[in-house]
């Protein structure tokens, strides 16, 4: 089972935009300690900002996406949709026991191919088969 | 400021289908008591069944937006963009502080007209004026 939900990702074309949105306007909290996330991580690897926003400590965070150059699957939602709201993330103690349990209930998982070790993991269910939504599993954070 | 993020917001064609998702597969808790939200109230206006689901107790939840008519604003949306994510919510210990907060900062709250004090206040802001995202303000649950 999942432990909460962990965020919601949101795509922006301009951080700057977006956090005068969020912050300045909504009074939003950034999350400094994952913001931005570092290159490279499993679940950032096209060429994608990622900044976390707190709402309450501890709970569900937004996810703000911006991509840095327009062929990436982000920048390609982004073009076709505009900004608004991208992709749901769920929190596990495993992430591969529970990617296991939606593969057994018929959830598409979606094949990255072998992930780099150091980078963090996550795992990813086509939005076809969850209700349109592109699904994430992550972490419990520290 | 905001309690917390109260829940995001679904729009899928059948609840049934839905519900086999977000329970069957996902295995979320239908809340049943905030499932289905009675007729008529402020926030489910247009002909709309409204579920509430948890992930983790007290948190964030998922509400499924099921249209029963092919008019209403929540029936264009599915018919437009299809099933997938529609807004967000944030919990509030007073409504009508937090709208006069975010109007003073620039966002635009849409306008219902007159509402009804028999049913469950709400306010909106329109996606154009937060990153594309249809925003509402509730209280905090009970």
């Amino acid at each position: 089972m999942f432990v909460r939900l962990d965020h919601v990702g949101i795509v922006a074309p301009d951080l700057d935009e977006a956090l005068k949105v969020f912050t300045d306007q909504l009074g939003l909290e950034l999350d400094t300690d994952r913001s931005p996330l570092p290159d490279g991580v499993y679940f950032a690897p096209e060429g994608t900002h990622n900044y976390f926003l707190d709402v309450a400590d501890g709970e569900t965070q937004l996810e703000i996406l911006v991509p840095d150059n327009t062929t990436s699957g982000v920048a390609r939602y982004l073009a076709k949709n505009g900004p608004g709201l991208h992709h749901l993330a769920y929190q596990c103690v495993s992430i591969g026991d529970e990617a296991d349990r939606l593969k057994a209930a018929g959830l598409d998982q979606i094949d990255f191919g072998p992930g780099d070790p150091d980078r963090l993991p996550a795992a990813f269910f086509h939005p076809k088969s969850v209700n349109g939504i592109l699904t994430e599993l992550v972490n419990v954070r520290e």
